[in-house]
C-alpha cells in the first residue's frame, strides 16, 4: 500500500472556470476524488493545491515523511521554478508530472519543463485522465516497474 | 460603475525609499491615494499590495467576483512569473500593465514582459503617472473603448 | 503652453482602411482631432504623417526650432529605423511613443522598439486613446513630472 | 470497438538487446502483447514497425482506411522527421506519442519532439508501461474524452 | 480584365548595368515590355520603380484605388522592410513577391523575406522570367486560382 | 525536345485528402495530367513520387541518364533532407523546387529549405499551379534562360 | 559592532538531508552556530531561511532597519528570482552571494545568477565554510576594505 | 586628378548640434570644407546629405557618371540599410566608409555595418578627422594603392 | 581475424560521377577493393551501400550477429540521421566514422556530425584514403587498441 | 603542512597602478605577503606571476611535483584559456579560482570563466582579500573539508 | 614631440611572404620604415613583432614609461585576447588599431574585435597605409583632437 | 623524402601523467618514437612540444624553410588559437590534424577547431595511433594524393 501525495500548482483552483477552451469544464475538486477513486482502497491520496511556490516546497519537504511518491501538476511553475525543483530532487521520491493540455501544441514557453529531468516520467495532453494515468504509472513503478 | 483592483508587485512597498535616482520619492500610499482621487466617486479602487507571487495570484482569483479590471504593477515578476500570467488569463478580466520606469531602456532583462501579451496595454516611464494614465486608460476600455 | 509634433509613421495615412480588426474604423483625421481637443487651448499640436523615413527625419530636425516634445506612433519603423532613434536623440526633445495596438501581443518582430530606449515612455494598446494618454503624459513631463 | 495503428519506429526491434540499461529486458513482441492484452476483446490493436520513414508513412495513410487512432514510438524520427509528422497530420487520427525511457532526462537532442504539436499528449519515462497507459489514454480520447 | 501594379524596389532601375554576373544584362525597360507582351491586351500593367521605400509605400496606398493585385521585386527592402509589409497588408491586395536571383543561393541575409508571410506566393531564380511567370501566378490567383 | 522527372516528396499521394483547407481538393494524378498537358507534345515527363527518402535518391540518380531537368516538390523532405540535396547536386541536371502552399507563411520550421540553395529557383504558394509555372521555368531555362 | 542579517533560500532547511553526494551531511542549524561562532560577540548574526520568496523579500526589506550587511545563499532563486534581486538593490546593504557546491561545475541553468551583479561579491565551492569566508568578506567589506 | 562623391547620412546634418559629448562641435559644412582643402587642388569633392536612404541610393547612381570613388558616412543606415549596401556594389565604386565615433564602443547594434563587407575599408574613431584620414585612403587606394 | 561490416550512406554509388572536384574520380568499387585489400586475408570485409536510411539501420543490426565493428561513411546522413545513430549505439559494435572530404572546411551544416558522439573515432579529409586509414584505425582498436 | 603554489595571470605585474577605480591601490607584492602572513609558518606560499600563458602552463606542470594546491587568478585568461583548463585538470591539484572584482558586474564577457568547472570554488568581488579568503579556503579543502 | 610603440601582432613577420594576395608584398621592415618616415623628425616610432601574448604584453607594460600612444596590429589576437585588452586598457595610453585587411569582409571570426571598444579608433582595409594612416591619426588625437 | 614537422600544442608534454583514462599512458616521448618508425628512413620528422602559443608559431614559420608537411596535435590551442590558425595558413604546408580523444564525444566547446579548415583533414580519436595513422596520411597526400 502506497501513500501518493498528489500536488497541484498555481492557477489549478479555478480549473472548471479558467479558459475553459482549454482546460475543460472539471473542477479540481472533482479531478481529487478521481484519482482517488483509482487508487482505490489499496492506496492513500493526499491533495493539496496552492499558488505559493514556498506552500508546495513546504508540503514536498514535509511529504518526505508520509509518502511513497509525488504525483504533480506544477501549473506554470513547470517552466521556471528550479526551486520547486530542488524540492523534489531533495526529498528523492519517484515523481510524475502530468498535464492536462499537451503543453507541447501551445506557446513556445510552455514546451519546456524544468522539472522533467529529476521525474519519472511525463504525462500531458489528457485533460484529467493525465491525472489518473499518471497515478497509475507511478503506482506501477513503486510496484517495482 | 466600475470596480477596479490596483495590484502591486513585489518591492513596490519601498516606493519613496528604494533606488529614487530611478524610481522617484513618491510612496506607494500616495500613488493609492492618486488613483482613487482620479477614480473619483464614480469608480471604486481596491489597492492590494505584496511580495508573495502567491499572495498576488489569491488576489487576482479572488477579484474575479467583485472587480471589472485590473491594474497591475507586476515589480519584477514582469520578467519571469507565468503564474501571475496564467492568474491573469484564467479570471479573464481586463487588465492594464503599468511601470513607473521606461523598461525598454534599463537592464536587457527588464525589456520583456510575460504579462503583455495578455493584457490590453501598456504604459511605462511615467513615474507615478503611469498609474493614473492606466486608470484612465483602463475605465475607458471597460466603456466600450 | 508647449507646442507638440504629432507624428505618424508609415501606413497610418491609411488608418480607418487597413486592417480594421486590429486598428478600428478610426481615422488618423479623427485622431489628430481628438489630440488637439485634448490639448486644448492651452496647447498647440502641430500633426505630420509621412510613409518617407527622410521625411519624419526632417520634420523631427525642424521641429527642434518650435516644439516641446514628441508624439509619436512611428508604425513598422518602430522595429529597424535607427535612424529615426538618432533624430529624436539628436534633437533632444522629450519624446513619448505611442501604438494604437499592442505591439507585445502580436508578432514576435513588433515585440521589440528600437526607439523605446531614448524615449521618456511608450504607450500602446488603447487604439486610439493610446494617443490622448500620450499627449496627456508628454504634457504632465514638459509640467515638471 | 475501435481499432488502434500501432507503430514503433526505428531501432524499437532492438528491444530487449540494445542498451539494456536505458530501455531494458522487454522485447517488442512482449510490448505487442502487453498492449493487446489491455485492449481486450473490445478492441482491435495492429502493431507495425519499420525502419524505414517510408515505410511508417505508407502504413499510417493506409490506416486511415481501418483505423480509429494511432499509438506511436517514433524513436529517434520523434526528433527530425517532419516527414511523418505531415503523415500523422494527413490522415486526421488521432495520436498518442509514446516514449519507453523520459526524453526530457537524456541528451539535449531528444528534448524536442517535432511530433508531440499535432498529438493528442505524449507520455514519456515509464518503459513498456507507457504503452499500455498511452493505449487507454487514447481508448479514453476515442470514447468522447 | 485585371489591372496590376508592377512594382520595382531600390537599385532596380540599374538593371543591366549592375553586377551582370548576378543579375543579366535585361535592363528594366524590357523586363516592363515583357511583362505587358504577357498581360496582352487582356490587362493592365502599371510599372513603377523607385529607391524611396516611401514612395513604394504611396504608391501600394494609391494602387487600392485601380488595381487588382500587385507584382512586386522588393529588392534589398525584402529584406528588412517591415513598412512595406504592411502597406502590402494594409490595401489588402493579393502580391505576389519575385526575385531575379535565387536568393536562397546568395548571402544568409538575403535567405529570409519580410514580406513572404504576407503574400500569395513567392518566384526566384529565373531571372525576367521571374517577372512573367509571376504576373501568370498572379493573373491566375485573381481569376479564382 | 526535354524529359523532365517530375518529383513528389512523401505524404504528396494524399493530396485532395490531406489537409484541404492549406492543399487544397487537387489530386497528385490530376496535377501529373495538367504538368504533362502544359509540357505538350513537345516535352516528355516522367511523375514519380514516393514517401521513401531512399526511392527518391534512387530515381534522381536514375534520372540522370534519360532527364534535362528535375521538377521537384520535396514535401516536408524541405527541411531536413541533405541527402536528397546532395543527390541533385551530384546528378547536376537543373532543378526548380516548388510548394502548394506559401512555406514562409506556415510554421517556423517551414521556412527553411535545404535543398534551396541547389536549385535553379524556387516558387511557393499557388497551388497546383507552382507545378506548371515550375514546368515552364525549367523549360524556359533549359532552352537557354 | 556590525548586524548581519544571514539568509538561506528555499530548500537549504533540508540540509544534512538532500543529496547528500553534493551538500554534505552538515544541517542548517550547525551552519548557523558556525557562522555565529565566526562572528564572535563583536558582531550579531540572525539567521533566516525559508522557501517562500515572498518571505524571504519581506525579511529583507526589514533587514534595512537593523542589518548593515546580508550574507545570503538564495539556493535555487539564484537563477531567476529577479524580485530578490531587487529587495537586495532595494534596501541596498552590502551583499555577499555564497554557495556550498560551485555553481559552475554542476548543471548549465546553475551557471548564472542573476543576483551576482548588486552583490559586491561571490563565494561557491567551499561547503559550509563557503558560509564562515563569506562573513569574514562582508566584515572585512563593511570595516573598510 | 580624381572625383570624389563625399556621402553624409541621416542626422549628419545636426552635426555640430546635435549630442555633443559624442560627435563634438564641429559643423558639416566645416567638415565639408575640411575634406576639401586636403583634396586640394588636384582632386574635386561633391558632397551630398540626405535623410532619405533613396535620395543617397538615387546620388550613389548617378555618381557612376562623374565620380572615380565615394567617400562616406552612412549614420544610422550602416546598421540595416542593405539597399545602400547593393547600391555601392551595384555602381562598383571603390568606396570607404567613415564613422565620426568608434562604433566599436558604443550600443550592440553599431558594432555591425551592413555596409563594411563590400567596402575597401573602415575608419572610425577620430572626429572629422575620420573624414580626412578616409580621403587619403580613397585617393591613396585609386592611386594604385 | 575480424569480419568489417563496410558502409555507405546515401548518394556514395555515385563515387567517381558526383562533383568530382570535391570527390574525386575513384568509385565506390575501387574504394572497397582497396579496402579489402588492404584488410589482406586476415580479415573479411563486407561492403554494403545504401540510399535507404531504414536499409542501412537494417544492416548494421543485422551486422550485430556477424560483425566486430563498423566503418562507415554515412554521406549526407552525418548531419541529422538520429535513427543510424541509435542503430549503431544499439548493436554497440566499435564504430569508425570516415569521410572523402573535410568536412569541418565545407558548408556550415557538415561541420557537424551527429554520429561522432557514439563512435571510436573520425577521420576526414583524405579521399579514398580516409577509409583505409580507418580501417587501419578500427583493426588496431579491435586488436586491443 | 601545505605548500601552495601562489599563480597570478597577466597584467596583474601591473596592480597598484592599472585601473585603480576598479582593482584598487595595492600592488601584487603586497597581496603576494598578505597571502603569506595568512599561511602564516605552518604553510609555505610560492608565487608565480606571467604575461604568457606557456610560462603559466609550465609553472602549473612544474607545481606537481611540490604543490598541495593552487591558488589562481587567471586574469583575462579566465575567459578563454582553456589550455590554462587542461594543465590544472592535468596535474590534478585542488585549485582555487579568485578575482579581486566581482566579475559577474562587469562586461558581459568577463560573466564566463572557462576554468570553473574544474576547481573546487570560485570567490570574487573582495579585493586582494579574495586572495586571502581563497587561500583559507584552499587549506580547509585540503584538511579535509 | 612624441613617441609611438608600434606593435604588431603574431605572424606579422611573415609579410611579404604570407599569402600575398590577401596582404601584399610589402614586408615589416618597410612598413615600419615608412611609419617612420610619416613621423618625421618631429616624433620617435619604437616598433616591435611578436608571436608570443606574453611577449605583446610586456612590451606594452613596458612602454608605460616612455610611450605617448600605442599604434596597434594585433594579428589574429584581435579576435579572442582579452589579456592584450585588459595590457591597453591597464597602461592607459592612447591606442589606435590597424588591420591590412578589410576584417569586416573576411570570415565571420574575423568581424569582431576584442580590442576595439577601449581603442580610440580603428582603420583597416588600406593595406600598409593603415599603418600610416593610423599613425597620423593618432598624433592628431595626441596634439588635443 | 620528406620532413615533416611533428607539432604537440600545450599540456601534451604531460602525457601518460595526464589524465590517464581520457588519454592512456603512453608519453610524449614514445608517440615520437613512433611516429619516427612509422616515418622510417625514407622521411625525416622533427617532434616539437611546446605550452606557450608563440613558440609553435615561431616553430611554424621557421619550418617553412625545410618542413614538407605538418603533423599537428593542438591541443587546446585547437579551440580557439586563430593566430595559429594564420601561421599555418600563411607557410601554406600541407597539414593534418590529430587528436588522442574523440573530441566529438566530450565537452560542447571541443567538438569546433578553428585549424580544421585550413587543413588537409582530422583524424581523431584512435589514442596515439591517431598519430601514425596521420603521419600516412600526411606523406599519401605528399606523395600526389
Amino acid at each position: 500500500m502506497a501513500t501518493i501525495a498528489l500536488i497541484h500548482g498555481p492557477n489549478l483552483n479555478l480549473l472548471g472556470v479558467r479558459e475553459k477552451s482549454i482546460y475543460g469544464t472539471v473542477t479540481l475538486a472533482l479531478i481529487n476524488q478521481r484519482v482517488i477513486e483509482v487508487a482505490g482502497s489499496a492506496h492513500e491520496v493526499r491533495p493539496f493545491q496552492s499558488n505559493y511556490e514556498g506552500a508546495l516546497i513546504d508540503f514536498i519537504h514535509e511529504a518526505r515523511t508520509w509518502a511513497n511518491g509525488i504525483l504533480i501538476n506544477p501549473g506554470a511553475f513547470t517552466h521556471y521554478s528550479y526551486a520547486l525543483r530542488d524540492a523534489i530532487a531533495g526529498v528523492a521520491l519517484p515523481t510524475v508530472e502530468v498535464h492536462l493540455s499537451n503543453i507541447h501544441s501551445r506557446e513556445e514557453f510552455r514546451h519546456k519543463s524544468v522539472l522533467a529531468p529529476i521525474c519519472v516520467g511525463q504525462i500531458c495532453g489528457f485533460g484529467w485522465r493525465s491525472y489518473t494515468l499518471g497515478l497509475q504509472a507511478l503506482l506501477d513503478h513503486l510496484a517495482g516497474g
